[in-house]
Parts: structure tokens; C-alpha cells; sequence
């Protein structure tokens, strides 16, 4: 039987879609990269994922892995060869168990990070990992890109959140690794091989997460900072004071509050006249908000914060979080602007956006550097809009990546923080990794992979 | 020129030991495995090491990288051919870095821990990984172990600790992955391989470590427990309450009491009688003390914790932990036991106990079992007392992990939690893990090190 005869009989049972039905899935969300597929197969087992690939495997069709296709870098969007099966991990959404005593929740991957945030909190316990997508991304795709978000600082990545997968390999054999262990040193960890692969080495079908007490007590405020610097040693300070009750702190700078003015005049913005720079910062503890908030304000006041608001009921702080997270979605409105999601450690900060903003301006005269992100862990979305505000502006993108990333480089930082490589930066990672690096990673590829049926044209 | 020439002409530079001189390097700490080896090179940089390994892998010589020399399960002493080179990182003993903004530390591997330690202290932070060999076991064979400890619970393992690696790869290439970032999803995250891999896929030369903001508070209690299920409720609702102050949490049972009577008559017990179960908790946090050892007492008395000793003082905390430390070496003085060094989901420990305590008391009448461990993480030490407490008792040791290891499976638990494999559990690895795990490792291994020289006879 042919490759789509056999698709055609398993039509039904995998809930396959062909023709038409699959250009929702070869689009990915930025809507940078339009593919196509042979089709687009939805299993609702284990068992289907294993015939599917199994399948792929006899007759070398390669396999894209898809998720909530929220993927910022086109990583879950096939190539445009249309030669690709498109594996949906959509009607994989249970959730298989809640270990409260253990602090676990076993789920499929198809579940989206929503779903797992509300079973942990059906039981009192917090799924920590939280972003913008958080309604429509798959845990699949996150463990697979090892997404970050707001909530880093204080708990980690994915990957500080898997406990254990199931992933199905190249050859079609389940590899059973769902154990929910915080210690468990017997041989190669190999689950550390999927999380943040972006599905070029298997595809992951359920996982083991970490969960956490859910903290009662909750503290924000908006605080305007001089310059860079000064949030570094606030953030250090207030961690001094209070260790890892400390759960976010977010850089903004003045041109982000700038464009949620023009777009979003609706939002209350506190301070009067714009600063430089502000950092939204949340608290997390047990016990009671009240506490938690007097407590911050206390100490920013006791440290010369004054242009600072400490939101005093939920509604304020949902506010405050309002700005950040519309953001985003502000310069979409605004046009379409270079991005970039780098890293770098936190006490480089000041000095990258110093010397990167000098040449920018300089090669660039009148753009508009927007830059925000998660300081606590050294992540900063460093975004330029150019006097070109369609889709033409990729044109100078290249010359605004080779600069930004060498500055990236000079300050040993990363060109990929959370949203990974996909198909985006693919030809930058071989820019900026060694060759020895590279030819490690093809190694573990060609061990696992040998035919290369995974998700090709991604991150090698 | 042949090998042990060129070993010869660099016997100085490289600080080369030969005859007897190796003795102490062929012992392990628990005087199980007496090893033997062609010599001990002593480099004092990563170019040292590279010529050592380039010496190696052109005259397929076996490499045994060696830090401490404290592994449990001597993963880091020679086999008994004599055909190997021990490579002690001992003269690699340089903290490279530190850097408070960014929170991390860079190292040579052959530090130990406690210098570690110290040198985070000195800029008023903490480099949380603790155990009791911290003054003497080495980072590179804690990196290499994954090793766990104490502050697991609140810190994570090493693994957790790590953000970037140095490794000398087995053809002499070195790899720098000396990245201080706490996001970087840039390919595959190529330290996962070596961190926990136990010297059998490179030999890790630096590292960057994750530092913590210093805790100024801390409160210690010792609280008794009618049953471990107990135990886990006490820490569910502890945790709830104060979240990950909680910074340890360490079941004790009466037996290990009972030593410390015999042993340490001297190292005051605070119960009378001595309860079937104990807790020794830890909570940490910025602030005073007083505050957070009276928000312990409140709990503990708010919940019905009758039995139950919170440390007044620093003294008195020092002499709970003194109580904790020192069950090893009682057992030790006792006698020869049969050890395990297993986890178990958490809820799943009192279970584990009641069904595996009684089979091995029917199947070994007289027995004495003598459990301890890290309750938050999940670890036990469980280990068994027989009536010979000479190295005898190890005709016995088959058949008494027979019985443990399949309680541990059918709890769904790890045979070893933070001790590793090593030699000890090598032959058991290859029961417990599936041949697809045992498969995939072995191809990491031949791609990572194809002649097999890092560590022959360890792990696989």
C-alpha cells in the first residue's frame, strides 16, 4: 500500500485532514512562513503516534511535530516542499494524573499550558511556567522548545519542570521515561535530549511536570529606574531582602510605553512624565497580600524608589501586568518590526544596550529601539523598528541581526533565550556556535535520527 | 616515543605519579574497590588535560577522570587491569570568577565544594549544594555524579546548579560551553550529556555555576512523627504555608536513633522515649531569625506537632544537624550493612516502607533496617543490618537488592536517587533500565566516545 493509500484507510481513526484543510496548520502564528504538508494527521494515542511514524519511517516521509503552532521562529510550520506529514498533537489532551502528595501532573502532550495551570490549581498547586500563549500553546510544543516566560526567575525553564517524557523515537519504538522523581541518577539523563530539541529527535507524547504550593500572597508594582543599571541593583537588593519571592521582574523601557500610549490610550499608565525605564516587579509568598504588598512598598521606599506604585488590590495589579503583556501586541499594531530574543548575563545588560543602542543609531539614524523582557534572567527582546514599517523591512534585517548579535557575542550572551531557532535563526546558530558544537549536535542527530525524518530544515 | 615515556618526560610538568605513589588514588572511600593503575597525572590546566587525553585516545589508553575520590558506588577508582590513567584534577583548583550581578561562579573542576562555598559567601551569596563530603569531594565529580545533598528540595541537584561546562572531549578537542545565562535555547543543550554521565563521555575541566542570594534567617526543628505518611503531610502543609523556606526536610527513623545512642552517647537526643519516626527541618529566608523560628514553633503547635524541639539558638540547630550528619558514621562504627540509595515518588515512600520493611524482616529475620534520607526530595538511604556485620554480609547483598530493587520498581522508583552507578550498580543498571534506554545510552556513548576510553567499567 502506498503512503497516502494507507492514510486514506487510517482517515477516520487518526482524524487525518488533506487538501484545504490542512492551510490552518502551514501557517505559523507571525505568518512569516506558509508551507505545505501531504497532509495533517491528529492521533489520539500513543499507539497512532507510533503508526504514524512507523509509516513515515518505511516510506522516508518526513514528520513535522505540531502543537498550538505558537512557535515564534516557524519551528512547528512544514517547508514549503509539501513532502511532509504534519503530525497534530491536538486530540492528545488528557490529563492522566494529579499527584498532589507528590507534587506531579502526568499529562499527553497535546494539552495546552491553560489546561495544566487549572488541574494543578483544582488541587492547590502551581504550574509556574506562564506566557502570552498560554491559552493555545501545547505542552509538547513548550517542552519541545524549552519555553521560558514570566515566571523563570523564580522557577525555571521547561526543562526545570520536566520530571519525565514519552517520546516516540524515529524507528516508531516508545521510549517510557514518565518517572516522577526529583532524583533519579541511573545512566544517561535522557530525557534532556527532547526537552528544547524543537521535534528534531523524537516526538514527545506525554510528560511528568513539577508542580509547586500555590502561593496565596501577591505583591506588584511599577517602578521607574533611571537606567539599566539601577534595575540590576534593585533586583538584587529586593532578592537580598527577600530571596525567591521575587517571581518576576520586567524591564520596560520608555519607547514600549510610548507605543502602549499611542495604541492602547485606554491603559492607565502611572507615571507622569514617562520614565526612562521601569521594572514591573511581582512577589509570590504564602500567607496574606496585604503582608506581601506593605512589605515591598516598605522597601522601596526605604531605597529611594519614589516614582514607584505598589498596586493595592488585584485589579491594580492586573493592570500593571496589562501593559506588559499588550506590549506585544502594540508593535504588531504598529508595524512590523526586527526581533530579536537574546540573553546575556544580567551584569552586561546596561553595558549591551549602551554600546548596541550607539551603533544602532548610528547605522540606523531614526530607529526606534524597543526593548523589554524578563531581567531576572538576563532576556531581553530587543526590537527595531526602522523607518520602513512593512514587511519590506526584512530586507535590512540582516545587517540589524550581524549587528546586534555581535554585540550579543562580545558579552558572552545567546542569540536564542526562549524562542528557540525553528527555521528563523537556523543559519544564524551556525554563525554563532563552534564547529565543534555543530558537529556534536549533528552526531546526537544522525545517533537518534539517522534518516532525518524530524522536523528537517529546523535549528541544523 | 611510547606512552609511559612521554608520561616519563612530562613526570614534572604534569605532576605524574607512578608505583606507589598511586596507591591512594586506587582505593575508594568505602574500601570496596581496590584498583590498580598505570600512573596518576596531576595537570594544572585544560591543556595539560588535552595532552594527557590526545596521549590517551592515540594509544588507546584507558582515562580514569578522578575529583575527590568520594563516590559511594566507586565510580571514580580504577578497574583491576592496571591498564588505565587516572587523571586527577586535584592541581586544577582555581575559582576563575565571580560575579555577583550575574549570580554565578566560574571554576576550575578541581575545587572542592566547601572552597565553593566559601568563595560565594565572600560577595554575600550562597552556592547551595551540601553534603558531607563537601570539604574534600571535588565539583568535577559532583558535576559528573549529578550529585544531590541537603538543600535538593529548595536548590535542586547539581545539574539545577549548572549553567555552563568545559569539557575535554575524548579526541582531545575542547569543547567551551562556558556560558553564564540562565536562557539559551540555542540547539541542543550539549552539558545535559556530561553533567551526571560519571566521567564516561568527557572530562570536565570548568564550570559556571548558578549562585543564590544569601539567606540571613534560618530555623531548625526536630519533630517527631507517628508514621512517614505523617511526614509527608507535615511537609505539604509546611510548604503551603512558607513555600520554599522549607530548605530541607530529612526523615530519620528510630533505629538510626538507636545508633546514635550506642555511638555518640554524647550527642544529646531531645526525645524521651525515642519516637518511632523523626523530621529534621530547615527553613531559610532574608530577615532575622527570631521571626522565622517563631513562625516554625507557631506551625508545628498550631498543628498539633506535640513532640517537637525548635532550636533556640545557633548551637542548638548545629546539634539537631550534628544528629543528622552523623548516622553514617554510626553505621559505619556498627558494622558492614548492605546500602540503597533509592527515590520513590513521594506519597509513594510510606507505602514502599510498609510493604519492602516487612518482606525483608520475613525474608531476613532479625534484620535491622535503618532508613534515613531526604523525605522532600523523594530519597531514601535504606539500608539493612544483618546479624554479620562483616564484609561477609555482602554474600548476602544480591539477594537482599533483589528484594529492595523490586519494591522500588513496582513503586515506580529510581535504584539510584544521587550516589550514581558507577561500578556498584553497574550490573543492576542493565536490569532496571530497558534495553531501548540501555540502547540509546549506549549510542550516545559510541558517538561521544567511540574507542571507549573515559572510564571503562562505570555506568555501562
Amino acid at each position: 500500500m502506498s503512503f497516502l493509500e494507507q492514510l486514506r484507510e487510517w482517515q477516520a481513526s487518526h482524524a487525518i485532514l488533506f487538501g484545504a484543510d490542512t492551510a490552518p496548520y502551514c501557517l505559523d502564528q507571525r505568518r512569516r512562513y506558509q508551507g505545505q504538508t501531504l497532509a495533517v494527521a491528529r492521533p489520539n494515542s500513543t499507539e497512532q503516534v507510533q503508526q504514524l511514524v512507523r509509516l513515515c519511517a518505511e516510506h522516508q516521509i518526513a514528520i513535522v511535530p505540531q502543537g498550538g503552532n505558537t512557535s515564534l521562529c516557524g519551528a512547528a510550520t512544514p517547508l514549503n516542499d509539501g513532502q511532509s506529514l504534519i503530525i497534530s498533537l491536538e486530540r492528545m489532551n488528557q490529563i492522566i494524573q494529579v499527584d498532589a502528595d507528590n507534587n506531579t501532573i502526568t499529562v499527553q502532550t497535546g494539552v495546552t499550558l491553560a489546561q495544566v495551570q487549572q488541574a494543578a490549581l483544582n488541587v492547590k498547586r502551581l504550574f509556574p511556567a506562564n506566557w502570552a500563549a498560554a491559552q493555545s500553546c501545547q505542552i509538547g510544543g513548550a517542552l519541545a522548545t524549552n519555553a521560558g516566560g514570566v515566571n523563570v526567575l523564580r522557577y525555571g525553564n521547561m526543562r526545570e519542570l520536566t520530571l519525565g517524557l514519552e517520546v516516540v523515537l524515529a524507528d516508531g519504538e516508545v521510549w517510557n521515561g514518565l518517572r516522577g522523581l526529583r532524583k533519579d541518577n541511573t545512566g544517561y539523563d535522557l530525557k534532556q535530549l527532547f526537552v528544547g530539541s524543537e521535534g528534531t529527535l523524537g516526538l514527545i507524547t506525554q510528560a511528568v511536570l513539577r508542580l509547586y504550593p500555590l502561593p496565596t500572597a501577591h505583591a506588584t508594582a511599577l517602578v521607574a529606574v533611571d537606567h539599566p543599571a539601577a534595575a540590576v541593583e534593585l533586583l538584587r537588593g529586593l532578592q537580598a531582602e527577600v530571596g525567591d519571592r521575587v517571581t518576576s521582574f520586567e524591564l520596560i523601557s520608555a519607547p514600549c510605553l510610548d507605543l502602549l500610549h499611542l495604541h492602547f490610550p485606554r491603559l492607565a499608565q502611572p507615571f507622569q512624565p514617562t520614565p526612562a525605564w521601569c521594572v514591573l516587579i511581582e512577589l509570590s509568598d504564602g500567607g496574606d497580600s496585604a503582608a506581601l504588598t506593605d512589605r515591598l512598598a516598605e522597601y522601596l521606599f526605604a531605597h529611594g524608589c519614589m516614582d514607584a506604585y505598589v498596586a493595592q488590590n488585584l485589579s491594580e495589579a492586573a493592570a500593571f501586568w496589562q501593559l506588559r503583556e499588550s506590549i506585544p501586541e502594540a508593535q504588531r499594531i504598529d508595524g512590523v518590526s526586527i526581533k530579536h530574543d537574546i540573553s546575556l548575563p544580567i551584569g552586561a545588560i546596561p553595558d549591551f544596550l549602551e554600546m548596541c543602542d550607539a551603533e544602532m543609531l548610528s547605522a540606523f539614524p531614526g530607529a526606534k529601539i524597543v526593548a523589554f523582557g524578563h531581567l531576572g534572567d538576563g532576556n531581553l527582546h530587543y526590537n527595531l523598528f526602522l523607518a520602513d514599517k512593512t514587511a519590506g523591512v526584512y530586507e535590512q534585517e540582516q545587517a540589524v541581526n550581524e549587528l546586534v548579535y555581535r554585540h550579543v557575542a562580545s558579552h558572552n550572551g545567546s542569540i536564542s533565550a526562549e524562542h528557540g531557532i525553528g527555521q528563523l535563526k537556523r543559519e544564524t546558530l551556525q554563525q554563532v556556535r563552534s564547529e565543534l558544537e555543530l558537529t556534536l549536535m549533528r552526531q546526537i542527530k544522525r545517533s537518534l535520527d539517522p534518516q532525518g525524518l524530524f522536523n528537517p530544515g529546523k535549528v541544523l
